[in-house]
């Protein structure tokens, strides 16, 4: 029979455990995070109803999704976000749920990207979300987790940028964007950084038939650097606070700034052009970039999110205030890498060499009792020859070797040999073990 | 307009946090246990091409496998369960893998199951296979794993029943059944603990065309206790030895019993009716049973596993020798909490009450330091009554409150309330962090 050939689909991976290793530690540590600033796990399925997901990502989230028809005919979609999901779960479970929620989800995502871009097609988002809380403090929280994962993951160089929706819109009212025309004129700033000026300027004059120097003015104010919130309040009374909204915006930014402050976050700053593409935004809004090198920014936002007051009322027919924050896993994994952030380490902390034959009941017997004192360890189950042995130690990062022969059971010792330094000592069993805990 | 109804696909579900805690502990035991037995984590995808996954699984399988087009008209599958897709990871990646490859991985599976019987159409297996690897002590530590497991979860009473497919074939053969019908007879006395003997006659012979009284003596024979090796060994050379497949199964079994006995494993035990219903298993088979409770033994097998000798071929074109133990998490759940064994507890330690709105710098002050020592805390936002805040404590099983109020603040101190017992007492910050560490 021919062989199956063994390949995986176009944007789909594996992570090998060399790879996968490092991840798990990175999503160990954005747990502990998400669980020391109050928020619990919560689980929702993979496959959701398509109505439960569509009409909620905008055009390309509609064509991205995976759909298709289950064994009982019902149209079904692969779990896109896991911002909607806990939209669904606040609605449904509203009677047991604690109010406000706080929970966390570390989860794949499958959306049908066009992979030429590098993108992957499935990948795992870490969101931490409040639902049911006032603007202010929950904001500050959201964006002080993303400084706190950063810090814990070892990445020193990050800037969190902050904006407040309602500033944008009211940048977009003093530039004469009509109100019907604002969500499109928010996704062309939102690209400035990434096409530069003049293609956004174009991309207004045709999609919004601005005027060349309208286009420029709204450009020119969205990129407008303000350091704080005194900048901010200047910037605000020179050019924007006629529009109600816009002073609305800037309390609600000056309340959120306040409350960092408290938390002793020192890598958010406001930046007017932050747009964030998803509709469904009403108020704060941030995105992280990685400075560690001007390479790493091309991986564009590594954690961003947003406050979304309305988006629950499609589950619940009313509002119901919420913030959130998404670490995207495999884009800072992909990024740590490149940095040379990601350790490649093992798990396994000893191999017990297979020398002799006849002692394969002292192997096991010395196996066994690592493992009761709960050392990663194990024993090679041929008796290879030595070289094959070490390379295997080698191939999985494990730093000690267990040498045990004739000679060592006449002494009743045990010889360990460190993997790296090549220096090794024969030890009483109980030594063993208390030098590898 | 109207809300989306907000609900959940037949078979699938939400684990809300309070399920969600328990089970993530769980995973984590798990994942610990395979670590200590030497495993390193492997992630594969939720979708795979089709034909890496048809074929593999028997009739039932090709029926209840979730297929679809993509995007790109490809047909594809989700992962039915984890380990077909090592065996593809195996042939696919074969020049970057230690070899033996002891991998684990943790992720869930979907079957488009019949609900009526309860059944969960996406669920978790802990799976831990080692490619690789010649029979014996790998066999063996694959059953150990499942005992550590059980300990490590507080489960005292379970039994891992233990078997070898080539005993059954000789069994079968002994029993005058036809080689190319075995597979049939192993699928029904595979039955004989769920739907009784007689039943099991039946299906033999009708499937099998036995007569009634071949049909009763393979089931006796495989109904045969045989407390340990000795006992089996008697056995065989009464009834089974003259097929060479019956020595051969022996001599695996014995090989197998010896590993474990140097494990310290204690409850496994032999069952000649354990036949296990995928077709892929070539000689070491088990199946864990609870037995905490007479109730407990209607979810079946929890934890079960065997060896795949050829498995491999398919996309290898060689065979591979591997075995492997799969832990169904999500059986295991239901039936701890069944048992009482699955804790209800929350994640958060600290509640800071929201007395006073003048105090708010305060609180956060509060907060912040005790996330700096790494206590997982919170601060309820908004200054409600003091009922409302208590209760939010209860439902996350929070179970310390801090209060702080203009009088503390006038002290410098803080008040700290056990929820349980209801006491507080005054400290300086120094001394909470240390007395909550």
């Amino acid at each position: 029979m021919k062989p199956i050939e063994p390949r995986t689909l176009k944007g789909f991976r594996d992570y090998l455990p060399q790879e996968q290793i490092a991840r798990s530690r990175m999503m160990e540590k954005i747990k502990r995070v998400f669980e020391l600033y109050g928020f619990e796990p919560l689980e929702t399925p993979a496959l959701e109803y398509e109505d439960v997901l569509a009409g909620k990502y905008g055009d390309e989230g509609e064509q991205l999704m995976y759909r298709f028809k289950d064994h009982g005919n019902r149209d079904v979609a692969m779990r896109y976000d896991l911002t909607v999901p806990l939209a669904r779960v606040a609605a449904q479970h509203k009677n047991d749920l604690a109010r406000p929620f706080k929970r966390y989800q570390i989860a794949p995502v499958w959306r049908a990207e066009n992979t030429q871009k590098g993108r992957l097609r499935e990948f795992y988002q870490c969101d931490a979300d409040i639902a049911g809380a006032p603007l202010g403090i929950s904001d500050a929280e959201c964006i002080a987790v993303i400084e706190a994962a950063m810090k814990d993951l070892g990445i020193k160089k990050f800037v969190i940028k902050v904006n407040n929706r309602k500033i944008l819109n009211a940048i977009m009212l003093t530039a004469k964007v009509p109100p019907e025309k604002i969500i499109h004129g928010i996704r062309a700033i939102d690209k400035i950084e990434k096409n530069g000026a003049k293609a956004v300027a174009e991309e207004l004059e045709k999609k919004l038939g601005m005027e060349k120097h309208e286009a420029e003015g709204l450009i020119r104010l969205a990129s407008t650097k303000v350091p704080d919130v005194g900048a901010l309040k200047t910037f605000m009374s020179k050019y924007i606070l006629r529009q109600p909204q816009g002073k609305e915006g800037f309390d609600e930014l000056n309340k959120v700034f306040s409350a960092l402050k408290e938390f002793g976050v020192s890598h958010a700053e406001i930046d007017l052009s932050l747009a964030r593409g998803l509709d469904y935004y009403t108020s704060t809004i941030f995105e992280t970039i990685l400075t560690e090198n001007m390479e790493s920014r091309r991986f564009g936002s590594v954690a961003g999110g947003g406050r979304y007051d309305h988006l629950l009322r499609l589950f619940t027919g009313q509002d119901i205030p919420a913030i959130g924050v998404s670490i995207g896993l495999d884009r800072l994994f992909s990024a740590m890498q490149d940095a040379g952030l990601a350790e490649k380490s093992g798990t396994v902390k000893v191999l017990i060499l297979n020398m002799d034959k006849n002692l394969e009941t002292d192997y096991l017997n010395i196996l066994s009792q690592l493992r009761a004192a709960g050392i990663n360890s194990e024993f090679y189950y041929e008796s290879a020859d030595m070289k094959k042995q070490f390379s295997y130690a080698e191939s999985k990062h494990i730093p000690y070797a267990v040498l045990f022969g004739a000679n060592e059971k006449k002494k009743n010792e045990i010889t360990v040999r460190d993997l790296k330094t090549r220096k090794q000592k024969s030890l009483k069993m109980r030594e063993l073990i208390r030098g590898l805990i």
